[in-house]
């Protein structure tokens, strides 16, 4: 039985393309004119430390593939596994003896749970990874666990496989990170003033001086962003020449895009009287929490100002609600697999917004949703009119085959290709980049082709559209 | 590479079929049967203009593709291209000069983005209508533009391009047009006198004289509904006896039907003294938004009574957000592609009509949505309930391959075909009236061949269900 | 055409797989491992009576199929057959004169309306329960209503055709029904005392005298729970210990869930000092709409810490407004195909009890939603994450083919299968229970043949996700 089964699984080279075979050549087709491309890596979380230290080398697999993962860990403790046993460090002051420092061990222990990843893009994602990279073509079992070990240990020891080779190997050109606005970006200076010739650029990401102007962190902040701007931050005015002043900092360092995220698109445009007197009481710490509300509320159309002055392509990542496990969080801080998407409105919470920059012919603004009912009903009319808006790719749990799927039907008919913004690999794990992207390609020629099959589109439109989502939109959109 | 894909693309006979090659002989089959049947058009917005002059001839390409068709500028809007630029022509008081007037040239800015409409509806429907009714089997590109455009004209000049000619060439069964509720129908009495059988009836839509009760608009239209019906409008019965005066009217005018446009579909029942009071604060330019919240809500519960006792086949429209881009309705007005769809509820809003009116035995009422979250949840629960109330075609947005494809998968399993309606055409595009239904109809055949095949549905019921999508519940559910 | 149409359609053997002739062999093959596997029914609404008098027989096929399910006469009613046609019963002090009661009436009334049920899972469930259990091969019409009559009349008669002789034939493992809290459960011990050893658990359902506490209901109910208890129920505490000692006598008669509905998952943790103020006015009739709520709220964070300490599995059925058509209700009472789902939100709402036991060692929590667009956004995160939570299956109108193909689509990718429970037949037809577990299967490895052939999961991963999806996932959730 098993055997026959067997038969049916596709060739690698074929996997993730749908529909019968006359559907599944075309993408195979599709696929074969992208699969080549250089990557665009616009918005993502790699640390630049990887850059600036020619020598970079990942320690273990375990810390190459699962300590730092929270799509990984989080799956584990949903079953009952501690995050303590998988080496996920907490936070100071809590007792750290309890956390699992054998990386073998806790190599093993997910080992012993790759059954939960069955049919989950964290499943595709190391497999893929695993094969690609590793040469490992055996799945992952318990029994198999330290051998496999061994194989990536030694690769990983090579001296060859360090982040900048890598760089080269996966035919990235260019990749951002993700920076707060307080970062001296010290690496970054680092990798431009090395004699190393790849494209790695800084992403301008404010939200810890902006968000959360009614918690005891935010005056930390501000202390942070008056000493690394060197400006006197007393008042609202004097607190914005020092955004800018970072902005220009980031841009002269190669930025070409900011960041922002909030729990929900809600945008208010303040009177400067308002907006002193919230500022006021956040540097006096007395701020409430609807003045926090407010106030990000309010910077988010600042920030939509400033970047049609200054060029910097504007994202917006909302929908989540961090670290919705409490007890988690006090023990093991953020990022920790508890942060909930919850239900969106763009059309009403962008409205302040857009009415006043919705056609400025300099501004772009990346909307990034985690409630999937907003991509038809919302977004898509929303960038399918404003001349500013472009929809992100799916993003964290929609980054996976049906978000990809979910998207490409529900974004496309009305806003068409061209108001959105190609691929965004989002990730921390920096040898996972082309994984994700390759994932990406094979689902976007699948859709082009079950369109192609359809007598949707025709063979040159499916050839145009599958290099512009899997390169063309993602340079052109984010100015690299 | 190209000539193997063009393999892979379906004879146009199969368009939009999906599925493996037995699924596209069962939808072939089954649209077969029902590509011929009259088309009945019981929601739209032509005007019955084209209907009344008798030798009535469409201008230019521009003007009958383009220009008004807020589907289409709205796309390149959204890429930057300005609407002088297509020659949407501004309010009445704004500069027109800056408008482009030269139909060539805008038919050429509109060739040189037509790759944004790929994958789009309005890709579809354009592809098609050229090819159908002007033979322009090439696609549309910079290069052809002109000669294209010269194509068109010479047929839109032919002495037999005329409504009342396509009207018969597209076997149109009936035709509803959509008429403010003050409007004297003249161009349906001249249709009605004429020598020509054709069947254009009026539909009542009432929004402007009951929506907007805050607003000065709102008391001009209560002065041309008191001068259209000769009821001296001075208190809520009076408003009442002129609105049902109104109706008497456009029933002796053929009207089968009401259309109801509101934001939310929140319903309402005031006590006759509220109703009283917020109308006389309306007449005296005194209501605030807060009532007219209400008397929107009131007047719909309202109308479903008057169309349970007239008969009036009751439409209701809600889910947009109208004229979204402040600034641009400033300068265009209204319907300039910046509607934008938002979040709805009608579990809880319908609640108070239908506790009076739900089982009413001649009280029809059809719900629309452009929130697809509400379709599986909501909309085919209480429509498989409720015995007055079915549900309308995806509709706007939805008006494509995924939004009927969503609908089909959404709404069937729970409210049954036979408490849906068939489809609605919906459009002021009279041309491309024969493409939207065929659409409609191929799309239909493709769902049920997929039931089909899968052993759902037998061959009896795809037959009767083909013919009921396609015509039956059309003419049944609006009483043409 | 109709005989070529008819090639098409697949053998029951193969009926519900979806894709080409690869994927349906997977399918097939998959089935196959499963289609024989016992069933584990954790959750229905069967009445216990069948099981504890020995020689049960069912009255008569309306009675079987039509009368006491509300989604068979909610259909006809939506289209104009009145209840009492359909032979259901009013209210008591209604005048019940009007309801049909000749069976056979009622039978040929729902012959003449059974296209209404076309692709509708009704529809299946009916076909495969006529031609599975009672031979019945052809299609239901008007003309062959008695004669198919006649055939089910005769089976229901047979001596064999007894609940307890099904149980065996269907493979039934275990099977639970739900009980009011106050129920004595005098059934389950005559079953217990009987010499049949199958196994028939009781659930313990608290919602009457939980919710509502505003009404006057709820005092009769705690009178109930304190003659039923022996506790005399004098304040919260004594409320508490009179539950809890229900739950003890409930889980010495075999149960290991409990069942709670509300109409939100709105949670919050009273101080003991408010939670008794809202009790005592429930006591004295005297609490509000809002003390209702958070208390409801309030109790289902209690309930929690009780399953916690009893290991009682705990779940939440939330999302439907009971009673919508509040004049039917009035004549006929609750269950008449009135309820209607409305937008859900569990992120916020469910925080405050996950905040206290998201990580209990001993709770598990099974969540259910009516709101579809809660799946990906909210539900699988949260069980992606939290070790006490899992999601329960597709539940009411979306026990049905698409209903189980967007919640494989929806949740797995990001809870993966293992924080799911496997299937719940929720029903109280006992006779449909084979043919509703058939389908989930049948869909289930369908969904597994897809992810197959596309090549994201092996033979391996797919038998043994079978298995899981079809039986041990719901055994061992229930602890059964």
């Amino acid at each position: 039985m098993n055997s026959s089964l067997r038969d049916y699984m596709p060739d690698r080279a074929d996997r993730y393309f749908s529909g019968g075979s006359g559907q599944r050549s075309v993408a195979r087709a599709l696929f074969e004119t992208v699969a080549g491309l250089p990557l665009i890596c616009p918005h993502g979380h790699v640390d630049p430390l990887l850059f600036a230290d020619a020598a970079y080398h990942f320690e273990s697999p375990a810390e190459l593939f699962l300590i730092p993962d929270h799509y990984v860990f989080r799956m584990l403790y949903s079953q009952g596994v501690p995050l303590e046993a998988q080496g996920v460090p907490m936070n100071e002051g809590e007792d750290n003896a309890a956390v699992e420092s054998d990386h073998r061990k806790i190599w093993q222990t997910f080992a012993e749970n790759y059954h939960l990843f069955q049919g989950t893009p964290t499943g595709l994602w190391l497999r893929d990874e695993l094969h690609d990279l590793f040469g490992v073509t055996e799945k992952l079992t318990p029994a198999n666990a330290q051998t496999v070990y061994d194989t990536i240990s030694e690769r990983l020891a090579a001296p060859d496989f360090t982040p900048r080779n890598l760089y080269e190997q996966f035919r990235v050109e260019a990749l951002t990170t993700t920076d707060a606005a307080t970062d001296t970006l010290e690496h970054h200076r680092a990798i431009r003033e090395s004699d190393w010739d790849g494209r790695i650029y800084p992403t301008f990401r404010p939200d810890k001086v902006v968000n959360g102007i009614d918690q005891p962190q935010w005056n930390e902040q501000i202390g942070l962003l008056r000493a690394v701007s060197g400006v006197d931050i007393v008042d609202y005015p004097s607190y914005i020449s020092a955004l800018e002043q970072r902005r220009d900092f980031f841009r002269a360092m190669g930025a070409t895009a900011t960041d922002h995220a909030a729990e929900t698109p809600f945008t208010v445009l303040l009177s400067p009287y308002e907006a002193e007197a919230i500022f006021q009481r956040g540097l006096a710490g007395g701020a409430s929490a609807g003045d926090a509300r407010l106030f990000t509320a309010h910077m988010l159309v600042e920030m939509a100002r400033m970047s049609g002055e200054d060029g910097l392509v504007m994202q917006l990542h909302t929908g989540s609600v961090r670290n919705h496990n409490s007890a988690l969080f006090r023990r093991f801080g953020a990022d920790k697999g508890a942060d909930i998407p919850h239900r969106l409105d763009f059309t009403h919470n962008l409205k302040p917004l857009l009415d006043r920059f919705g056609a400025h012919p300099s501004l772009r603004l990346v909307l990034f949703t985690l409630d999937e009912s907003t991509s038809a009903r919302e977004l898509a009319p929303l960038a399918g009119h404003y001349p500013v808006l472009r929809i992100g790719p799916p993003w964290w749990f929609y980054d996976s085959i049906n978000g990809m799927r979910n998207f490409f039907a529900q974004v496309m008919e009305t806003a068409g290709i061209y108001n959105t913004v190609g691929f965004n690999d989002d990730t921390r794990a920096f040898a996972s980049i082309p994984t994700r992207h390759e994932l990406w390609r094979r689902i976007a020629c699948d859709w082009l082709a079950s369109l192609l099959v359809e007598g949707q589109i025709d063979d040159e439109d499916a050839f145009a559209m599958a290099h512009a989502l899997s390169y063309g939109l993602a340079k052109e959109t984010y100015r690299l």
